[in-house]
């Protein structure tokens, strides 16, 4: 199925939370969904003379495409979203200090008496034949080419306890994660917390380092494939990943020890159901298995990402083996 | 104006969030509201026997009277809420530890692989005339009198970028900030976010101890009498108290020390503001003078508070002198 | 006995750290102790055109008087240390800002990327009769008179592990816990880690505010009369505080909510220890009775006192009546 | 140079602290070092009958050796450590469950009523020939091979300030950072703090996952070649590391994002120098480019490490080349 977002519609009419927004579409289990989605400034960052802070309403920040109503998905469903591609819509995406926003900067939650660092934009080339991102820098003439690797920065599902958050925010229903591992060839388990589970997705990164340091990746608009199913009655606390050499869980919480820490144990209880270890065998094997790169340390939550190898699991059936069953589904290019 | 809750409802239809629901009425600036809020365990939790985690469903925990809709509120002003009084309106209170709940333990969020402590339910005699709570241990004869504090666990009003948050989580919406200030004589400062401001309380305790260290105060259903007023085009980040003897500002985030440190910017701030002092002679003076008591390590967010004595605060009118004339509103007791 | 400080040392042969120093003295328990300590910058601070990054040396901040050998402590034992009198040596104090030092700055930790804020210092007059400390504004005319509260930032002993510890950071050793309870008119109790205990003291304050926001009290040299005792085979896990109206527990450590965790369980166990009740029924009473004021939240480590009050334990010998003792100590001043 | 440890010495005897010990020999800048280090057990945990707190004293861990005398170090200078190579002593490693330490549990500082974990031995068998870690389960037959990947736990130099500090303890002047890019291959940079330097290393591990989330890695004693150089007048204020492939940061601190905030502000200005971009310019390049693999969240301050890909440094000469010239030093295996 196709769903075009109005790319004309006004800003104060789009999507900006998890929860709290009617569907715009419904998708049965198993449907194949094409569609965009905008860049975290709605597209009004379009060059390095465009402040974010001048060009952007403040209360329109990452808009969303979204929410998808599932059918038949109810509270203690997994709601599982397979990305088949990940492809930036336009040749450029742009970069930006933020007042007050980033790692390594007061906020307004690490509140100081500081000034905010400048405020400045960079402009990204994107070479999608080539698959390279290019920086340039705006104080010299050095310039450097990355490797380019698209993927969302914010994926969810409506969050429990009737709360509605913005998509700002990462938390137990996905959100604004901020991990390069969500890219095409991942499969996303997100437990469900309200009838039809109410799935957007935005925040498209061309890429970004993981921490996401300044707290702005290279942003733009994405065209991207996915297709979605549903696992009835199996419960999925946290965000879960799969790629095809990984099961991967995520935690996002402050501080940061506490993200780490809701995606270590759920690691461990994960490995241990898989293999059938004791919970205590699990956190030995994890221990030393484990990797755990950091995914963001910038948004309202900060979030970390816990990587177990599936070579690990040998004749090991991760969630019925949906993720090998998902990678081979058949789709064009948007 | 009286505002009586029907005690009858049915648990699912009270209101759980500070955002997201209707308002029951409509008060204008101005208005001595009278009306009572349940207990954090909507009154299922009645004596040793009950135990949260048996008799209340985790969906529906700490029901909030309101909320109320503002005249004239709009983004940007402040609504004014001073307490005339506060009482338990039963003799009895109770306490509990929750599964993974509390400072001491693992939670949710500080996850970890410990087995949960044991649940349990304490009783407390609320003595109204001899303004005492009576403790009784549960595995020996030891009692104890405290003093009884009547407060409001949660006051607050919607927050701001369309969110809707659990009643159980602080923020700068106000929320569950748990702090012992909120009692009687005092005056909470609360910036609106949307139209209406929408004020809604709860989560009555006869009293606390500073941290709400196992996550529970002394839980009580409470007779509440409030006046209302609203300040226009007076921004408020972050809730505001004040009482007599001092001006206060909260913070409510983690790591505790972001708590502390937004508690101390406000209040920097704050007094440059009232008094005309620049940042750095303010930021020298308050970190002379202030008194912080932390307000709760347990929630979603921890709470610090921050206070400075209005001694230091000659012939300073402290929001329009606002506290001063509601102190002397007139009232009769519910 | 009287110890008196070469007033006229050379910095580079002062104490600035706990363990790692040969003992200037040796105390029998029961000794009363007079004696004398320079202020945090050495006394090189004077006036408001002295800035501290100009006129000290950054290896030679917060010199100690000490260490003192304690005849017959040993490993597993408690030093007590009760502080008969605190008085400012002169009639001066100073406070400043220290580039990246402080609560609402970056630091060398909490590593951002700002210049850091204006370095000042504030110079206080001290009325020694009236009992009043006098800040003056710098850059307005507004004058304050706070109340004189004299104490010392810094006590501790050798820390266990063979470490030794800049008298910059507190611990389970004591240090630079910089609460302001510790107060004439306290006792202090500190787990003793090596023979001799090696107590050392200084970092006197005019008063603090809680949370030394700033990182810098009101600083000034103090002339202190105190008394030691020693508990044979009475281990102090973390410094721990008594005054005549509350037993107090101390954690220092980061995050702030760690610091909190500490002394809410060091007071826990000490309630139900002296009361005889069950950990849960002492969880339980404490989260109802105790005050929690935060102490530092500037050192390289933060500090949290958890205080319970007496009333409470009608009929209990803390610590074998030694408070109740002590305070009887008969003395003259310095 | 050979260095040869006592294999028979009294535990009491040995070094578990950095600075506060004797050097044991002194080496110019250019030897190679031939040694080999002690497991974090000391040895004594051999088998999975061995529980550590019954086999080992609690003072006696994680001994090191060294320290060695660096000829010429001053304050201000650059140690550099190359590590030609990193191979486990025997054929078997151990790891366990410590009570009370590690990530996924309540510990001293993260202090709480749960009791502690089960304590548990898990014993592996080390190819070395097929470079293979065999894991085995201890409730289950379950059995996994992992890759063999040697590294040091700890390595560093005497703290400034006069400290001395636990071998358990990691921070700027480097110590018990646990990351698993510690390996040979690997030059590791540390700023000098005393005459001498006094480096010291030990801490073998078989391999360890990112965050070492137990708290305890396939911890082996190891055969190792180094050589050492020195940079003079190059202050290096947190280690840093440098492979054929990247250059890294390390930032160990308490809460996490602290330990995150060292390593990206040392990593953005570290990049700006080494390309000439401005500090904005660098901060931009960064949060795209690096990857930031957690080291530990169990030791008394974390680590994170940050990783800049050297394709992105055409041209550049980190460190003078050193890692490239020390890559190529000839050495026989010991």
């Amino acid at each position: 199925m196709h769903w075009n977002p109005d790319a004309e519609a006004d800003p104060a009419t789009l999507v900006y939370t998890f929860g709290g927004a009617a569907p715009v579409a419904s998708l049965a289990p198993g449907t194949v969904l094409s569609t965009w989605t905008r860049d975290c400034f709605g597209g009004r960052v379009r060059s390095t003379a465009d402040l974010a802070s001048q060009v952007c309403d403040p209360r329109y920040l990452n808009p969303q495409t979204g929410p998808f109503y599932i059918e038949g998905a109810e509270p203690g469903d997994t709601l599982v979203v397979h990305f088949l591609s990940i492809e930036p819509r336009h040749d450029w995406g742009v970069s930006t200090t933020v007042p007050f926003f980033g790692s390594l900067t007061a906020t307004g939650l690490t509140a100081m008496l500081h000034e905010p660092l400048a405020e400045r934009t960079w402009f990204y080339e994107l070479d999608l034949t080539e698959r390279l991102v290019r920086y340039s820098a705006l104080d010299t003439a050095f310039q450097a080419e990355l490797p380019l690797d698209p993927m969302h920065g914010t994926v969810g599902v409506a969050p429990p306890l009737g709360e509605v958050r913005s998509s700002l925010t990462p938390g137990s229903w996905g959100g604004n994660m901020d991990t390069p591992e969500m890219r095409a060839g991942t499969t996303c388990y997100l437990g469900v917390n309200v009838e039809g589970a109410l799935l957007s997705l935005g925040d498209g990164h061309a890429r970004q380092g993981e921490g996401e340091t300044c707290g702005v990746a290279v942003e733009c608009a994405m065209d991207t494939v996915l297709v979605v199913e549903l696992l009835k009655a199996v419960p999925t606390p946290w965000p879960r990943l799969e790629d095809d050499s990984f099961i991967m869980t995520t935690g996002s919480a402050r501080p940061l020890e506490d993200a780490f820490r809701i995606a270590h144990t759920e690691l461990v209880r994960w490995v241990a159901e898989l293999i059938g270890l004791s919970t205590l065998d699990a956190y030995q094997l994890v221990s030393q298995a484990a990797l755990t790169p950091v995914a963001n340390v910038v948004d309202t939550n900060y979030t970390v990402v816990a990587k177990f190898p599936k070579a690990l699991l040998p004749g090991v059936d991760v969630m019925g083996g949906l993720h090998r069953r998902l990678r081979a589904t058949r789709h064009g290019r948007p």
